[in-house]
C-alpha cells in the first residue's frame, strides 16, 4: 500500500542484538525455529511442521502461529530500538486465514510506525509445500519499549 | 458484569465431547495442560510452568499463553455446539497485563455470545504463585461453528 | 469473573476532571451522549438513539458504538491518572454481540489493569428498550498516560 | 507483501450494489463521506475534518475513525459476495499510528481472503493536508456474509 518503510535503527549493532536475544528464547529453540531475516523494522522466522505442536484436526495451533509471528513483530520493533532498552509485547490480535498445513512456515513481523514508547507491527504467516506459499494468518500488534529496568534488556 | 450465562446445550453429551476432542489435540500433551472444569459455556485448563516454553526474560511466551487461553475459549464455544459439528478459532486479540511468571496457570474461556454460527468469548490467564491468584493476560475470541465436513468434527 | 476493582486515584479531584474533559469533547454533544456515572476505574456514559447515525439496516452504526465505548474506556483509564497527564487511545477491538437496536444505549468502561504507562480496560454497549438491557458490543483497549506534554492534558 | 488481490466479483452489478447500499447509511451523509473508488475487493472513501466530530484534543474521534474504515472494509468484503447477501461486521482491532488532524481523510477497505463465511480485511485510514497523506490507523477487520435473511439485503 505505498507505506514507506525507512526506519531508521538507533542502535547500529541491531542485527547482532536482535539474533542474540532471540537465542535467549528457550521456545524458538523448542519450536526448532531460526530467525532467518534482520533488517531495519524487519524480521522473517522460519518454523518446520511438528505434530508435537499441532491442534485436534492436525493444523499447527494458533497459539504456536501466534507464538512464531508475535516473536516476529517484537523483533522487528527492536530493530528500531537504542541500545539498553528492551522489547514487550503489549497485544495483539491474529486473524486465521486459513489452516495452518504445510511442511515450513515463515513467519514475518514489519513495524508500521516507531513511536516512542509504543511501536505498531503488522505480522504474516506463510505456510510453504513445495516452494508455494500461502498465507495463513494475519496479526496487527503494540509492541512497547522498555527503559530503564536493568533486569529487562534485549 | 451481571451477563447471565444460561447458556442451553445443544448436545446433551458436551462433557465427554470436549473432553475428547481436548485430549485429540498434541499440543496441550506436550504443554502438560489439563482440562479441568467444563460446563455449558464454560472451560477452564491448567498449565504448569515450563521452562522449554518461555521468552527472553525468562517468562512463559505469549505464544503459549494464547495457547491456553484460544483452547479454552474454543472449547467453551463447543460446549454449545450440536452433535456433527467442529470449532474454528476465526481470531482473538490478546492483552498481556503482567508477565506470565507463576509454578502453575489457570486458562479460563466464557461464552459471551452463542449465535448460529459466530461464539465470542472472554478468555483469561491467572497465574498461581503460593495459592495466589494473579490476572496474566485476558483474551476476546470469534469461534466459528463449522458444519457439513465430515472430515471435520470436534 | 470476580476481579477486584479496588484501583486507587491518584487524583483525588479525578470526578470533576473525567466530567471537564468529556465536556470538551464535540463528538459526545454531536450524538447527545452523557456522563452518567464515574468511579475510580469506571466510567458509564448515556447515548440516545439517533437515525442519522445509523448504517444501512438502521442500526446504530459500529463506529458510532465504538465512540461511545472507546470514550468510557478511555475516561475510566484517566480517573486514575495523576493531575497533568492526558489519556491516548492506543488500540481497540470490537466484537459486535447483536444489533444495536433500542431507544437508549449505555456504554461502560471499566480498568482492567493500570500500569505507569498502559491501561487496559474492558468496555460494552448495552442497548435499552422498555428498562430491558441487552449486550450489544464488548470491547477490549489499551489506553497510554501521556506525561510532560503541556500541549496535550486532560 | 506481494498479496495477489485477484478476487473474483460473485455479481457483475458489484460496483452500483455497494454505491446503492452505501447511499442508504445515513452515518456517511451526517459525516459528509463519499465512496471514492469500488474494484473487486477494494473501497475507497474520502471524509472532511469536521469539528462537530472531534475528541477534547481537537483530532477526529477514534470512534469516527472507525466509522469510515469499518465502511470501508464492510464495502470491500461486499464487492465479492453474491447477489442476495448482506454484509455484517462481525468485529474489528483498530491501532491509532498517528492523530486524526488534516482538513481532509481517505479510508480504504482491502480483502485479503473471502471465504464462504468469513471475510478478512486490512484497512486504514489517511490524513490529507496539502496532498500530503500520512498513516493515521490500520485496521483489521472480520467480516460476515450473512444469507437467507430477506430482511437483510446489501
Amino acid at each position: 500500500m505505498g507505506r514507506s518503510l525507512s526506519h531508521e535503527p538507533r542502535d547500529p549493532a541491531f542485527d547482532a542484538r536482535v539474533r542474540a536475544s532471540f537465542g535467549r528464547q528457550p521456545l524458538m529453540a523448542t519450536l526448532g525455529a531460526t530467525i532467518t531475516h534482520v533488517a531495519a523494522g524487519e524480521v522473517d522466522i522460519a518454523l518446520p511442521f511438528d505434530a508435537r505442536f499441532t491442534q485436534q484436526h492436525g493444523f499447527l495451533h494458533a497459539g504456536i502461529v501466534t507464538s512464531a509471528v508475535d516473536t516476529a513483530c517484537g523483533y522487528a520493533a527492536l530493530t528500531l530500538m537504542e541500545p539498553g532498552a528492551a522489547v514487550l509485547s503489549v497485544e495483539f490480535k491474529l486473524n486465521m486465514l486459513a489452516p495452518a498445513s504445510g511442511t515450513h512456515f515463515r513467519a514475518t513481523g514489519r513495524v508500521l510506525r516507531a513511536g516512542r514508547t509504543i511501536t505498531v507491527c503488522a505480522g504474516e504467516l506463510f505456510a510453504i509445500d513445495d516452494q508455494l506459499e500461502t498465507s495463513v494468518a494475519v496479526m496487527q500488534a503494540t509492541i512497547m519499549t522498555v527503559r530503564d529496568r536493568p533486569a529487562l534488556v534485549d
